[in-house]
């Protein structure tokens, strides 16, 4: 198996100049308006007609001369003769002469000899006497010809985006076609691991994500995708693969495979089918990436990591593709903010992807293995290579992702349905960082979190006070929630039924930092202490101790898939999976706020909505609201 | 003729509370995940998998025990050997013992008892011995089962939009499809004068705007429009269609016809066939609007004019489609500008259609009537009734409409070729507001222009100056343009040579304004003295004297057309329209700026432009750069 390391990585800048160097034939197709939405014009639209194209009412009234009105008044009204109608669409021709008016309608042509519209409200009919009561002066209630759009006026751009507006102007001027840019994309997903979604997951593999999110990106681009779907890791494969993409599409990507390391082949595919333009660039994520020609047709390698992937299609990739199809605007949209706490970078020039809550910028990175890192984020940070280290509160450009519906309240803790209700009854959009009561304490601490949920108890049996004094936390206030059922969950048929009998089963225990862990732990310390063995040698003896579910969830569904014959959870959970659940202690689960937020409207809401008759109402049973409830205690 | 006139207009909030009152049944449709971009997920989405489902590498490298490398350095490497290899999606099963290691690709799953990844890089393969230069700690590099997306996290709520991160989660916990809300929407179009695009226009007649403009409106909101076509104004025809679309459909829109005037009849047919919930609007645009239910489907009788229709659609029925849909959010985006003008608005509730410039706020209100007061504004202001007047400076609330490009610059004046190459060759976006130079002078002493373009003359020959010292302009800088030919335009087969051939011809005249017609009045000015008449009397005997074409082109038109024999104006036009041009003078063309505004980048690329090699190369014959071509004046 043959090695090759990345010796030479081209620098960002460079890698912006080579792909806007590649050259680019826009091709164009005729299409149907009311389909056009998302394309880019590749034409000026220049008017043919003026529209309206002929003076036009814009009120239900009478045509008249204006001239016949000017003495009219509430006091000494003025009347004209109806000489005829004139509806919307008419083709009649009247002439309107001195004294006299024609009935006309909203969008009606105005007749000759008019030269104004006296307002429906404004007059009173009697048989043909119109009489009217307030004068109108010349063109008073007309649209004249050409108004709204001048014959050979260049009403739309070359490279527009087409959205409802454009539609709206293209059918203005009549026409039912236009001339759009097109590009056809073709999207290569490469790697032995992948499966197609909707398929078993087997092990070792993973769904390929992305053939479908790079599929998007395309569509947003207002370009046509074409998936090959997976293609294996062997050169035969690719190759044909490859050549098919490349002479059926304008730019082929592929993911994955393209790294230096044993099986990845996209390189060499690329080497020696085309020219190699690039290979690595010294950016973060998305480094192993190769961009190259195969005959004449731009061929992108993108890292197979989603992350990865993602960030070069919209930094090198995208702009490459708008340009093919002649878009004359990025659409990004950059916005300043703070930094909401300090960022180390590694001198790898970086876009780090961030979470923007109330205009505050906070690192959203869980790796580039990640597809929630991306999901997660509202925009990206670029961190040139010679930053080291920027400080909390330093402005940083921020570039959003599309249509991205910002948070209004960033909340970490450990997880519960009672924040899933709140978030559903006050409709606050609420960004769940289910980080554990431990990853709560922290965030509060910090000033990362709007608001924290906490469950962590002392040996004491008290909850949450004791850590916050040990953590000395101050500028806080904790909100009194709700108390919560905790117990064994188990299946129906199982003979467990007391906490000792973990010691004979299968566990499956939560992760550390949790609190529902930190109370297993107590009740687990209690009993040890009847034994007379430390916490330590009791655990130790328990098997899938070391187990670490994330959520309550994920403690049922190990539980129903026979992986563990017990857990430690909220009855809640228990009985939303129908599983069996043996109370063992009921857990306080509060929130915690920094001070200076406590009075914002959306912390408020939350706050008025924990204390209300539908909250507690819709509560889960094992959930409930106390006397305690939003009570407050400043620290 | 029965009329009716609006006597109770319902209240802006009384009918947003009555929109909101409406039920509706949302239904929903799996569909692929791949064509699911812009649908609203129907279903909270919980994982039912880890991602990933195993702990993975995410480097190419040694899958180790990271205890065995904790001594290694630079001067003193430790070797461990090398036992199997695991490339991606590889199912065998290793068992990595105390100084062994496996060699692991990116994104393979990390073999039993290795807990740890050393990078290629880091290392040196001589036969199956691996030498490791660098220690690794427990956990390095490798993505641990789970860390991405837990089993029973809920990835995505209930009514979110699906943009392509979103179809990256979806496909990374392995759904094919997703569930989204279906909601069919009816758009009929009435109106005796409305032609479909793509025909032949008539007299009277207009293109039917609005389908294709809701058409768009529906999808950007995530549901599915079917367009009914135009019907004619009789009853008959209405309730046929109405009765079809209310029977196929979820929401039914129709536009025209809704007015208390002749022949509209939209009001009386939803009244006869179901329940009228309100008639008439308190707003502006779009008070003659109707709301009813037929049989249960809400039917919504837009106003005929496009910015009407398209205001209500955006204020009343996008709200309830998203809510039919069960889209969990609005996707408003409301910012804060400050008005670049002051505004008096006249006891109406009013949402008015502004631009907006470098943050300022400039009405952009052509009347309900014109398509392109919506197409070339960025958003809209609400005017509450009781507000009368608003200064400039006041911070007003922008709702942005979708998808906005913002232009760089707002120009306003006479159009001119040039004004479109200088957009062309700097690739900012420029607003072009063609108001004839007396337009251009007036903006920019009233500070709503950015730039103005100017080309009037004196009787004593001299170009904008004369005007610019009349009207007292302070604070604003000259920059000299460029020359144009201006003279006769006619068709080659005419006999038309010299000026005075205007007499015995129909001329199509430019508009009032335009300092192509002042030139004109100056030649026929000349003309007259030397006869010994008055201007006015020479004009009146010129017919088409008051015809008032808005642009260069539209002359041409004309002449072309056959309306017209004779027009006056640029020899670049004549020249594109392929007729005739006999020159008679040559003006010069200058730019006006705000003095604050001269060192912005926007004016400063446009200064720069102007006096390059490349604008002067490709302006059209008849237009030229010449020695005092950015040249600048203070005023």
């Amino acid at each position: 198996m043959q090695r090759k390391e990345f010796r030479e990585l081209t620098s960002v800048e460079d890698a912006r100049i080579l792909v806007n160097g590649i050259g680019m034939q826009p091709k164009t197709i005729s299409i149907l308006i009311e389909n056009s939405i998302d394309h880019i014009i590749a034409e000026d639209i220049v008017s043919r007609v003026d529209v309206p194209s002929f003076n036009k009412s814009v009120m239900d009234g009478y045509a008249v001369r204006a001239e016949d009105t000017y003495q009219a008044s509430e006091t000494n009204s003025c009347t004209v003769k109806l000489i005829g109608s004139v509806p919307a669409g008419c083709q009649d021709r009247f002439f309107v002469g001195d004294g006299e008016a024609v009935d006309i309608s909203t969008g009606a042509p105005i007749p000759q000899g008019a030269d104004a519209v006296v307002m429906i409200e404004q007059t009173k009919q009697q048989g043909n006497d119109i009489s009217i009561d307030r004068p109108v002066h010349i063109g008073e209630n007309i649209m004249r010809a050409g108004s709204d759009i001048m014959r050979g006026e260049r009403v739309l751009r070359k490279g527009t985006r087409i959205g409802s507006r454009e539609i709206g102007v293209l059918s203005a001027i009549g026409k039912r076609e236009v001339l759009v840019g097109s590009v056809m994309v073709g999207i290569i997903s490469t790697g032995d691991e992948l499966i197609q979604p909707g398929e078993p997951l087997e092990p070792g593999k993973i769904y390929d994500t992305n053939s479908y999110a790079l599929n998007a990106g395309v569509i947003e681009c207002g370009a046509t995708p074409v998936i090959y779907g997976i293609i294996r890791d062997n050169d035969l494969d690719m190759e044909e693969a490859i050549d098919t993409a490349a002479g059926e599409c304008d730019i082929v990507l592929t993911s994955g495979s393209t790294s230096a390391g044993a099986g990845d082949i996209m390189y060499r595919v690329i080497g020696e089918k085309g020219i190699t333009l690039a290979h690595g660039i010294n950016i973060k994520p998305g480094k192993p990436v190769v961009i190259g020609l195969i005959d004449g047709v731009p061929t992108i390698g993108l890292p197979g990591n989603p992350t990865s992937a993602l960030t070069i299609f919209n930094e090198f990739v995208a702009p490459l593709i708008r340009r093919a199809i002649g878009a004359s605007t990025d659409p990004k949209t950059v916005i300043t903010a703070v930094l909401g706490t300090s960022i180390r970078s590694q001198g790898r020039h970086q876009l780090l992807p961030v979470g923007l809550v109330r205009g505050k910028v906070y690192p959203a990175d869980k790796g580039s293995g990640a597809i929630t890192t991306l999901a997660d984020a509202d925009g990206f940070i670029e961190i040139r290579p010679e930053i080291e280290y920027m400080d909390a509160g330093t402005p940083v450009g921020v570039t959003l992702f599309g249509d991205v519906t910002r948070p209004d309240v960033l909340f970490v803790g450990g997880s519960c349905p009672g924040i899933d209700l709140l978030e559903d009854l006050t409709g606050l959009r609420i960004r769940v960082i289910g980080a554990g009561s431990s990853g709560g304490f922290s965030a509060i601490s910090n000033g990362t979190a709007d608001i924290a949920g906490v469950n962590m108890p002392d040996a004491s049996g008290e909850y949450n006070m004791p850590i916050i004094k040990r953590m000395g936390l101050s500028g806080v206030v904790l909100i009194k929630g709700y108390r919560r059922e905790q117990g064994l969950i188990t299946r129906h048929d199982s003979e467990i039924s007391k906490i000792w009998d973990i010691l004979e089963h299968r566990l499956i225990n939560r992760n550390r930092g949790s609190g529902t862990r930190a109370l297993l732990d107590i009740k687990l310390g209690e009993l040890a202490g009847e034994k007379g063995i430390s916490l330590r040698e009791m655990t130790s003896s328990i098997t899938g101790y070391d187990s670490g579910a994330k959520t309550h969830r994920a403690v049922c569904d190990a539980i129903m898939n026979g992986r563990a014959d017990v857990g430690f959870g909220l009855r809640s959970a228990a009985g939303e999976a129908g599983l069996k659940f043996i109370k063992v202690a009921e857990e306080e689960y509060d929130l915690l706020v920094p001070k200076h937020l406590l009075d914002i409207g959306e912390i408020r809401a939350l706050r008025e909505c924990l204390v209300s008759e539908e909250f507690a109402g819709r509560l889960p049973a094992g959930i409930f609201v106390y006397e305690d409830s939003g009570k407050r205690i400043e620290l």
